[in-house]
C-alpha cells in the first residue's frame, strides 16, 4: 500500500493544487466579451447599485463560500501559519465543489489579533454568501465568531459547530448500538478549544455567549459532560479557566470531579477527543465503563489508533480519518449547511438548523453497528438532504 | 440587433454569475480523500511550514490572482460600492481564465480608506501569487500602491499601469500610421484619476514617488503632454492640485498652457480621454492638428463616440469598449502580466517589464492601419508572447 503522506505530497504538486477557476461564460467573439465584460457589463453593475442584494443574483456571489483561516490552530498541527495552513482550505474547497455543488474560496491572513481578523471578515464580507471561520485558535474563537453575527451573511465556525453535529449525531447513533439512553451517557470531552467547548455545548444542550451558558428548553442532552483541557478536569471555581471555559464549567461536572484524564474518564460511557495525537491511552479505555464508545478525532494523528482503542475493550470506536471506519469528519456537515446558506439566501445559521441538521445526519442510518454509526461523505445526496431540512426550518419562520 | 446592455443582464442572471470553482483533484472514493483532505493534506501543511514558498508549489496560489477592488472609481460608473463592483471584477477573472488559463478571485471590500485597504492587501497576502487593484478612486490608489510594493507578491493596480501600458503602445503605432515621430507628438491626457496620470507619466517616460517625478534615462517619450481635469489644464504651481498632480504639472506642459480643455486642446495632435462620458466635442476634435488621434476611452460610454470624433476630422479613433474598432483596453495587457506573475514567480512587476509589454504589445502589430493600431484581445498566443518577453527581462537580472 502506498504512504498516505508522500503521495498525497505527489498529488499536491502534481497539478499545484486541488481547485482551479473556470468560465461558465464562453467568450469566442467580441460580441461575447461586450456582454460579460465592457460595456455591457455597466448593467449589472448598475442594479446591484441600486439594490445591492441582487449582487447575488447576478455574480457568483451568490454560490460562493469564503472559508478562512489566519492558520493559528490548523488539523492537530497547531499554529503553523497561514501559507501552511493553505492546503486544508484548498481541500474544504474541493469538498464544497465534490459535495455540494458550490464555490468556496480559500483565504489565508497575515494576522492572528482577533480584532484585526473580526474587521477583515467585515471587510471582505460584500463578496460572498456567507464565511466559513477554519482552524482559528481558541479562545480568540468564540469572541470573533461572536462578533460577527450581524454583518448580513452567516459566518460559521466550522471546528466549533460542524464538529459539534456531527458528534452528536454519531453519539446518538452510538448510544442505540450500545444499548444506553442518549439521556443516560457520562461523557468525557478532551479538549477545550474550539471544537471541545462547541461539542460539550451541545451535547448538553447549552446556548451560549462568552461567560454565560443556559440550558435550551427541550434540546436533547446527555446526563453529563466533563471536560478535560491539559490541566485536567475543568470544575466550577478552578485556576487557568479563561471565560467560557469558566461558563461551561459551571454547568458541567455534576459531582465537581477534579484531576487528569486517567482520573476523571473512570467508568465513563464515552470519551470524545479534539485535543491531539496520543493524549488518550489502552488503560484509561480499560477503566471505563462497559461497552465504551471512543471518538479520537485528531488529524492527522487520533488521540489514539482505533485499533488501540478496540484492542482495549471499546465498543464503538471512531475517528477523524478517511482511512478507518466511522469517519466523523465536519466534511460531513458543512457541505450542507452552505448549501443551504445558499439556496436560502440565509442571514445566519440559528442553533436550530444545527439541531436538525445534527438529527437528520443522525437518522441516515437506519440501523446503526458498531461500524456504521455515522453516514459516509458519499451517502448519496448527503448535502442536498442536510440543505432541505434546514431550508424547511427556515421556512416556518 | 440585440440590445447588449440587457442582453449583458440577462446572460448575468441565467447562471447567477461567470465563473465557478472547479476540481482539478478528482474525489471518487475514500483514498482520494484520505490524500487530498485529512490525513494526507497534512503533509503537504507541514512543507510549507517549514519553506512557505512551497505554497506556491502545493496550492493553487502559485496560479491564483487576487482582483480587489472597493469599488470607489468603477467603469465610468462612479463610486457605486463593492457590491455593485463584482461584476467587473468577475469578468476580469473571467479574462484571466480565458486568455491567460490561470485563476483570478474577485475581491470587493466593505472599506474605501487608504490605509485599511492597504492593511487588507496586506492579511490576504498569503493566499494568492498577485494582487490586482482595480477600480480604486485616485488619488488614494497612488499611496495605496506606492505602500504595498515590498510585500513580497506583485500588486499592480490595472487602471493605473494596464492602462498606460496598452496606450503607449497603441499612440505609437497611431503615429506610424498619421506619418508622425512618436517623440513629436503633443498629447492631451483628459483625466487626471489613476489612468491619466499614470499614463502621462508613461508616455513623458517618468518614474515618480508620491510628490516627485523624474525622467528615465533612455525611455522613449512624446514631445509634451497636457493633463487636463475638471478644473483645465494642470500646470505648475496651480491651486487645488493634489501632490501627484503637482509632481506631473511641474515636469509636463511646457508651455504652461492654462484654461479649459476646450482651450489647450487646440493644435494637439493626440487626445486620451480616461475620464467620463462625453467629455470631449466634435469642435474640440475640429481643432486639433491634421490627422488628430483620438483616443476616447471612457466605459462604458466613451468621452466622444466613435463615429463622432471620425465625422469631426480625426485620422485614427481609438475606444476602449468591444464593438469598435481599436479597442484599448487593459484586458491586452493584464492576462500576459499576471502571466508572468505566476509563471516567474515574481515578487515585482517593474518598470521595464512594463515597458517591454508595451513594446511587445506594439510590435505584434507588423503594418498598423487606422482600424489597425493595437492587437485584437484574440490575438494568438497574446497572454503567452507579453509573458515570455516579461520574463526575459526577469532571466537578464
Amino acid at each position: 500500500m502506498k504512504n498516505v503522506y508522500e503521495e498525497a505530497l505527489k498529488l499536491h504538486k502534481k497539478n499545484k493544487g486541488k481547485i482551479k477557476i473556470s468560465s461558465i461564460a464562453s467568450i469566442k467573439n467580441k460580441t461575447d466579451l461586450s456582454y460579460f465584460y465592457t460595456p455591457g457589463v455597466a448593467r449589472a453593475c448598475e442594479v446591484i447599485a441600486k439594490d445591492k442584494t441582487q449582487s447575488f443574483d447576478l455574480t457568483w456571489r451568490g454560490k460562493t463560500i469564503a472559508i478562512i483561516s489566519d492558520g493559528s490552530a490548523v488539523l492537530g498541527l497547531g499554529n503553523i501559519g497561514p501559507e501552511a495552513a493553505l492546503p486544508v482550505m484548498e481541500g474544504k474547497a474541493l469538498i464544497l465543489r465534490e459535495f455540494a455543488g458550490i464555490n468556496g474560496v480559500p483565504i489565508v491572513i497575515n494576522t492572528q489579533d482577533a480584532s484585526e481578523i473580526i474587521q477583515f471578515v467585515k471587510q471582505i464580507a460584500p463578496s460572498f454568501s456567507g464565511v466559513n471561520l477554519e482552524d482559528i485558535g481558541a479562545p480568540k474563537c468564540f469572541q470573533i465568531e461572536e462578533s460577527l453575527q450581524d454583518i448580513g451573511i452567516p459566518v460559521f465556525h466550522d471546528d466549533q459547530h460542524g464538529t459539534a453535529i456531527v458528534v452528536a449525531a454519531a453519539l446518538k447513533n452510538a448510544a442505540k448500538v450500545v444499548g444506553k439512553p442518549y439521556e443516560s451517557l457520562k461523557v468525557i470531552v478532551v479538549g477545550a478549544g474550539a471544537a471541545g467547548l462547541a461539542t460539550s455545548r451541545m451535547l448538553l444542550g447549552l446556548t451560549c455567549s462568552s461567560d454565560t451558558c443556559e440550558i435550551i428548553p427541550g434540546h436533547s442532552r446527555v446526563s453529563d459532560v466533563i471536560v478535560v483541557d491539559k490541566e485536567g478536569a475543568l470544575f466550577s471555581g478552578r485556576e487557568n479557566q479563561n471565560i467560557y471555559k469558566q461558563a461551561i464549567a459551571g454547568i458541567s461536572n455534576k459531582e465537581k470531579l477534579q484531576g487528569s484524564l486517567e482520573k476523571v474518564i473512570k467508568g465513563a460511557d464515552a470519551v470524545i477527543g479534539v485535543s491531539g495525537a496520543n493524549t488518550i491511552t489502552k488503560n484509561m479505555i480499560k477503566s471505563m465503563a462497559q461497552n465504551a464508545i471512543v471518538f479520537a478525532m485528531a488529524n492527522p494523528v487520533p488521540e489514539i489508533m482505533p485499533e488501540d482503542a478496540l484492542k482495549a475493550g471499546a465498543k464503538i470506536v471512531a475517528s477523524g480519518r478517511s482511512d478507518f471506519p466511522n469517519q466523523i469528519n465536519n466534511a460531513l456537515a458543512y457541505p450542507g449547511i452552505f448549501l443551504a446558506v445558499t439556496r436560502g439566501k440565509l442571514t445566519a445559521i440559528t442553533q436550530e438548523m444545527q439541531d436538525i441538521a445534527s438529527t437528520t445526519l443522525a437518522n441516515l442510518i437506519t440501523k446503526p453497528t458498531e461500524t456504521n454509526i455515522i453516514p459516509d461523505i458519499f451517502f448519496p445526496h448527503l448535502a442536498e438532504k442536510l440543505s432541505d431540512a434546514i431550508l424547511k426550518v427556515k421556512s416556518r419562520k
